[in-house]
């Protein structure tokens, strides 16, 4: 079934840049892109079934949400209003709040509660125009239960119209199990959980949280060497607090790629460029958080690291469930530009997910995930500030009802 | 037809506060509330005619937004991209960008253009539970193109179920007619636009902006002369830049409002509370400008000055399409609680508006204007960052279709 989009301008996003085709013509067949172009060079060989009038809309690829934590059980609104109210951190984490309350409440629903509750953020990133998405676990940390968080992703990506990659964090935070003894926590992800997990087909890829509250570089080494001996790509949570040089690290172990990444330096850039290794930042934690160290741009930009923009969709510091106010988010706080902005929610994001040779432009050959966005030209998308902007959303060929 | 609207917890947001109400009932009667209160004391000698099951949603008032520029011509995408590139506002405002382009645009613009455009922003407020909405003109500066405006804003009203209050703010800048003669053109507005728009019904309360870069207090004041003469309320953007005590000049004028206020001072707060002036905060503005003067709380809360919050929405310091994010602005950037934040789209703003006594809270007698959530508790509107939640809005006791 072959189906021809007109009535519309593309920024293809081909090259990391608009790549702009004006009154443009895209051929999908079955879920694939079998020709783009300019409308008057479409060849007439090519026998249309369908015809789509896209009303004049700006189409760009489906947005990317590259690193986010979606399903956790409970949420920390409670915490967020004691915080207001001038209740300490302190004071919140000794009656048992943090990120040791949603393991709590993880660990206490069952598959299908947790299904539900992270099936209502998936529907409003897939409203915004998502139509990839990654999901960490890392809220179970223990074997059961950071099973059940990865096939809760499973099923998420097996039961909406949305590619789902799976991520496992159990090197997330230390549990309560194993309080003053994180390296015996280390030799349970990698002797345990990650051969089972690994083997049952739940895992697209490993992630670690290395900080000084969290694990030490040597530590998330451990991890990623298990990794690899597995056959599983790796990514990091890394320089969001501190400079412990966990890009780095990360960029030895070829991660596709490094997150948050405030506090990288210069020689973090050179070796992530080397490496291919994506920068994924984060401004809805940064914008929660109300940080003030910047990631530093200029560095990643002239030794040309490539630049992802994700939500961070987690219960404590960044209960974001928008991919394009991240977008202007990045804009804002970080100063990209909208063209910048709009790869790192597209192209970029497919690298950082292993995707880039079939997902985040609008090329031949590649999946039909598009969004035709009534806008009057790319930059609206970094502009608007919240709210919905009119739009169609295609994935694999097939529109949506979002 | 009385409507019985059950299974659902009400935060009536009477007095400014969450005034919960546990498994709560509302009787709506036409578009009133004819009783609320707990579910087990519902009088029984009620005839209720329609039952609704809300599925345990927290209900709160319909949302307020009590300051917004919706109505204009094209859109600044283009110059925030521009800026974001590099280019200076020096050379932005030679190239003729900045208000002047929104001028331009405006006056340009038919009266279904600009009722198009500005349809699709109100219905993207709308979407996210606003149910009254405040919006001023400004862009037009002469008498044709502020009548094009408020005649586009009355028909807003109209069409649409929804509340809308007409702004006039005529003295929003200085039209290029009128350079270097800006007390000509406050006496063409005084002597010429404010009868003449009045007298057709088309102004609910008059604005002005108060500023280094826009008019003194002196002309302030006579603008305000004007309206009371003219038997209208006043408002003011005041405080935004620096210090010029203008809201303690709209407190002398009985303001409904003073709004942005950055700048303002005790004295100023000391003047609003006795005057009952309502300080509109816009921390979408503040995010957008990279702001970093906050407001000043402590004196707002000291004095009980009134405090509401608005989106702001305008082509060039505030593109903000939801009222929800502004919510959460509020907090992370201003450090208000969702409480208070809450009220400041609910009750207070009503007041901002004038309407403090049909609008705002759920209380016998006042609209039946309401949004059921389905969320956990009420801090939940103020703790997702973004996106869209579940709800049902009702507006003078109709369900609407957002
Ligand atoms: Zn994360
Ligand atoms: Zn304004």
């Amino acid at each position: 079934m072959k189906t021809l989009w007109q009535h519309c301008h593309v920024a293809s996003m081909a090259q990391g840049a608009y790549s702009i085709i004006e009154d443009a013509a895209i051929v999908t067949s079955a879920s694939r892109i079998e020709w783009i172009g300019p409308r008057h060079a479409l060849p007439d060989t090519i026998d249309v079934e369908r015809h789509e009038d896209l009303g004049g809309a700006w189409v760009t690829p489906g947005l990317i949400d590259c690193h986010t934590h979606t399903v956790f059980g409970g949420n920390r609104s409670g915490e967020f209003e004691q915080r207001l109210q001038g209740v300490s951190y302190a004071e919140i984490a000794k009656a048992g709040g943090g990120i040791a309350s949603t393991v709590r409440a993880t660990r206490a629903a069952s598959e299908d509660e947790l299904y539900a509750s992270a099936l209502r953020r998936v529907q409003a990133l897939m409203r915004d125009g998502v139509t990839t998405l990654e999901i960490k676990s890392g809220y179970g940390l223990d074997l059961a239960s950071e099973r059940k968080l990865l096939k809760v992703i499973r099923r998420l990506g097996e039961q909406l119209p949305l590619t789902v990659r799976a991520t496992c964090l159990a090197a997330h935070a230390l549990p309560p199990e194993y309080v003053e003894r994180s390296d015996d926590y280390i030799s349970h992800i990698c002797d345990e959980m990650l051969p089972a997990l690994a083997a049952e087909g739940l895992v697209d890829a490993v992630d670690a949280f290395c900080e000084y509250l969290a694990f030490s570089p040597a530590q998330v080494e451990r991890v990623f060497c298990k990794a690899h001996e597995l056959g599983l790509p790796v990514k990091l949570h890394a320089e969001q607090l501190s400079s412990l040089h966990g890009s780095s690290l990360a960029a030895r172990y070829k991660a596709l790629s490094a997150d948050h990444l405030e506090f990288m330096d210069e020689a973090d850039a050179i070796a992530m460029a080397a490496a291919g290794t994506v920068a994924v930042l984060l401004p809805g934690a940064f914008y929660f958080l109300r940080e003030t160290q910047l990631p530093p741009m200029e560095a990643l930009r002239k030794h040309g690291v490539k630049i992802a923009i994700a939500s961070d969709l987690n219960p404590g510091t960044s209960p974001a469930l928008s991919v394009r106010l991240m977008i202007n988010m990045a804009c804002t706080l970080f100063r990209m530009t909208p063209e910048e902005a709009l790869a790192g929610v597209t192209t970029h994001a497919a690298t950082a997910l292993g995707l880039g040779d079939s997902h985040g432009t609008l090329e031949v050959g590649k999946v039909a995930d598009f969004v035709a966005w009534d806008i009057e030209r790319p930059a609206d998308l970094a502009y608007w500030l919240g709210g919905d902007l009119h739009k169609r959303v295609v994935r694999h060929g097939v529109e949506l009802n979002v």
